[in-house]
């Protein structure tokens, strides 16, 4: 079959943006190639915002025909946040078909080298980009993510996360020569003359099992990493957010065919309901790359059991920051009100301890005491939500009944300094949209640290007071050694402390954000800039991303002979 | 302490040969820094022959007083397989004592920064260099090496395979900046401003498990690999061949202390006799990385149960060199000869199956029948070793029991080709000298598969006949999918041929040699250029050396704030 997509295209048109991601992860400053702007979408191809709507409605209630080989059954059920069922179904597999099928194309998918696996994963992400508006919808209805932030978080970034990987595995793969003349010198003696080869070949098929909350985000690190150092991948999405990685599923296997690929690179795993599918597709011998986001135990049980496998998982966390003390009162208070109801805490980064010293802290207006820094907190976050359609922007939908019980309960924790609060969502009536709590916990009493000493995820967090910043250091290193930590934050302006704490996160390896009072938040990381988790702590055995990410997701096998 | 050692001289001097280090593994060309030629030492503060064997001669029946804390006890009782006893005794360490102690220097360690850690551990190996002679003894009365492959492969060739994972390691840690600017444009508003800082931070303690019969050419590349991206390192020899390894973690204890770090970032544990200290340390809480190489029962079981640590392992493999046709008969059967006769088979890369098609095999000569081609080899053994001071120079000493009893187990399992013969050494009358067996066997027999297709460590080679020369890569495949590979070589002039090994290989992730005829052998590799082991088959989850061997052994923290 004549590609319609040569090499020639594909290198001319995209060779440019890769080499801006290059350079991009080696300083480190701010760059993206997907505008954030819901405004900057409907030209050169891709969907304007009426039109991502309009192909997002097109596809509730039909079947998603992938093509794929082994499809035995049609499965769906997704229910949004929201309210409304999508009623897409997807190929279910007969996994002993479609295994095999995958493994068909790898070799021609190896030999096309790195570059052009590079630039073949690149026009999938522009097509994935042309097609944002309508993955917004998609994320939207089963993370329940508030449009904007499904717009933002599960199209540019996603996209930006996954062109880092793209960009990590294709030098990684290029730091080996593809030949080499090799000539020793024998003193009198002609020298040993060896020419070597030397090529990256992929581990087999990598398993990708997505998360409920971030499908594309947390999803394309992993995705794009194997695919591009040559793997297939099997994509197992969370039933409940199944759409958004079978759309870029849809997508990859296009790109691939017209690039005269197996389209069977990529396939979709969707399973019925109860299935448990990941357990057995993690186990099978092909499988050797997984990537997972999702809970402790299961990350556990694959770190565990699937042993034929490299496992990168990203699981729970605890995350604290510190308010020690500011130079800007009122700029901590907003940003951490912000931090706190983003998509209503159910964020693996979002902060959930607040350790504040119970004497109070100091600030530019004069010293605060505990109780008032939770009330100014508390006060902070409720005008924040005061204005409901506001608050329905930031907050999104409580993503299932399980994170809602979870936040029931919480008030039973302690003193509550801020109550939960239920908000209409006058477009979506059977949305459940939730504030966030705020209870009081003391750091010294030993039912409260049961109590914050465990992940809590949603939109609950704990304003714990401790005897000093001494101690709070103590008690962060402590959370991050047991628990993990996505993120932890820090306000102070004394040296010593802000020396302590860093201390403490180099030590227990976590990812720190100092004062931050304007636009950026601690729970929020930029893609070929921020490392996103350190892979260094309970929270996750890997880095988004980094060498790390990727160096292992392929072998390099040498040829030589003499000269 | 003010420190002996400047950064300022440790860069000034060492930077040039890191620069060529890196160079080299980017071109994958011919390099090394460390001299070949015995009478290459001498001048510049190096050992000359005389020298080395007198500080050799003065380290027996001594204790060699590392000064690490937690000393409880001196231990030895090192018998070399040429027959002296070392009676070199080492410290006991009480590992609640050591290990504690082993974590204190590692904030200054990591705050050095990766260039001075780099220049420190080329330091040490500078003046492992400057004591080659001493340590080819030392190699030579534990690993059973004849004296020139002790010194080469001992000293040269383990200081290059050192060197090279202290280039990966600080290229790795170098790929993000120390600092980075961000700037986000916001429209018409001001940008968004962040000062990011990233650390590269080690793991913990690194433990190093050395084998019996490379101690150091196995050892170095995870001791500095580990070392320079930040970790301390607690070496646990073979209780065969400590010696070489002592010697190494004493010159890495004086240039710490003398560049002012602490010493006790680097420290040995030797054991007593069936103490079986391995599986203790390996599960400490602290170690968190491991490398080791030897059996693949132990390997699977650091695999299985250090779960608190990255775990690289070399473990056993079978070897195979697939015969089919070659236009240099007797340049083949000579190379074939020397790899089976090296150290008397006993490397982990030496060849053991043969697989010859039982119709024969073509050749510029002529065809040879699969009978001729197997008595031309031993033949060729046969001469090689024809001449007893030759034979000892080239064969060393049995290491151990175990591999004796193998090698007389083997003529046993078939008809022997070429039986095994025992060479007296006049300068070592208790060495245990002995000349390879060539056992013919038969891939369509069942007893025959199950001996062939185990690893027979030492020397014993099985010449398998195969029924075609598909049957041969079929089988070959098979037997690096099962049981994996460290090398694999193939002759052939039949181009079809030549491609479905090279596809077995890239499949299966083994490295190939084709057609070596002249002074390269399939069992030796060269540092900065050949890969050892690929870490894609069952004989080793890493290779020497490549970036997937150092990217884990970190992580990087990031500390961000407002600008």
């Amino acid at each position: 079959m004549a590609a319609e997509l040569t090499a020639h295209q594909l290198i001319e048109q995209h060779r440019p943006t890769l080499d801006q991601a290059l350079e991009a992860i080696r300083t480190r400053a701010y760059w993206s190639p997907h505008p954030e702007h819901p405004k900057a979408y409907g030209e050169n191809g891709s969907l304007d915002m009426a039109a991502g709507k309009a192909a997002f409605d097109a596809l509730l209630g039909g079947r998603l025909d992938l093509g794929q080989p082994g499809t035995d059954d049609w499965v769906g059920g997704e229910v949004s946040p929201y309210g409304i069922e999508l009623g897409v179904t997807y190929p279910h597999a007969d996994v002993d078909t479609l295994l095999p099928a995958m493994r068909a194309g790898q070799r021609a998918w190896r030999d096309a080298g790195a570059e052009m696996r590079a630039v073949v994963c690149l026009e999938i992400l522009k097509r994935i980009s042309d097609r944002t508006h309508e993955f917004a919808h998609a994320v939207m209805h089963t993370s329940g993510q508030a449009f904007m932030m499904a717009f933002q978080a599960g199209g540019p970034h996603a996209q930006d996360r996954g062109l880092e990987a793209v960009a990590y595995a294709y030098v990684e793969q290029v730091r080996t020569p593809d030949n080499a003349e090799w000539t020793k010198p024998q003193g009198k003696r002609d020298p040993i003359a060896l020419t070597k080869r030397f090529t990256p070949v992929p581990r087999g098929v990598a398993l990708v099992i997505g998360c409920n909350t971030f499908p594309t985000w947390n999803g394309y690190p992993g995705l794009f990493a194997s695919l591009a150092t040559g793997n297939a991948v099997l994509v197992k999405p969370h039933p409940r957010a199944v759409l958004p990685l079978a759309l870029t599923v849809q997508v990859a296997r296009e790109v691939l065919a017209e690039a005269g690929f197996d389209p069977n690179l990529v396939a979709l795993a969707a399973e019925r309901a109860g299935e448990g599918i990941a357990k057995t597709l993690a186990t099978r011998p092909e499988i050797r790359i997984i990537d997972y986001t999702g809970s402790t135990a299961f990350g556990d049980w694959l770190e565990a059991n699937a042993r034929q496998a490299q496992v990168y998982t990203e699981k729970a966390g605890v995350n604290t920051v510190l308010v020690e003390s500011t130079d800007n009162y009122k700029g901590m208070l907003s940003n951490l009100a912000f931090s706190l109801s983003l998509y209503s805490g159910q964020m693996c980064t979002t902060p959930q301890n607040l350790l504040i010293p119970r004497d109070g802290i100091r600030t530019e207006e004069g010293p605060r005491s505990y109780d008032e820094v939770v009330a100014d907190l508390a006060k902070s976050v409720g005008g924040l939500l005061g204005d409901d359609a506001r608050a329905n922007g930031l907050l999104g939908a409580i993503v299932n009944p399980d994170v809602k019980a979870r936040l029931e309960a919480a008030a039973g924790l302690g003193e509550v300094a801020l109550a939960s609060r239920e908000i209409a969502n006058p477009e979506f009536p059977d949305a459940v949209v939730r504030t966030p709590v705020i209870v009081k916990l003391d750091a010294a009493k030993p039912d409260d640290q049961a109590a914050f000493m465990n992940e809590c995820f949603g939109p609950v967090s704990f304003a714990v007071a401790v005897d000093s910043a001494a101690d709070a250091v103590a008690l962060l290193r402590r959370t991050i050694a047991n628990k993990g930590a996505m993120t932890v934050g820090a306000y102070t302006t004394s040296e010593e402390v802000e020396e302590a704490v860093q201390e403490a996160c180099l030590e227990e390896c976590a990812q720190l954000s100092l004062n931050l009072t304007g636009g950026v938040y601690v729970n929020q990381t930029a893609a070929f800039s921020d490392f996103h988790g350190s892979g260094g702590n309970p929270a996750a055995n890997a880095a988004l991303c980094d060498g790390a990410f990727v160096a292992n997701r392929f072998r390099v096998v040498e040829v030589r002979r003499e000269a």
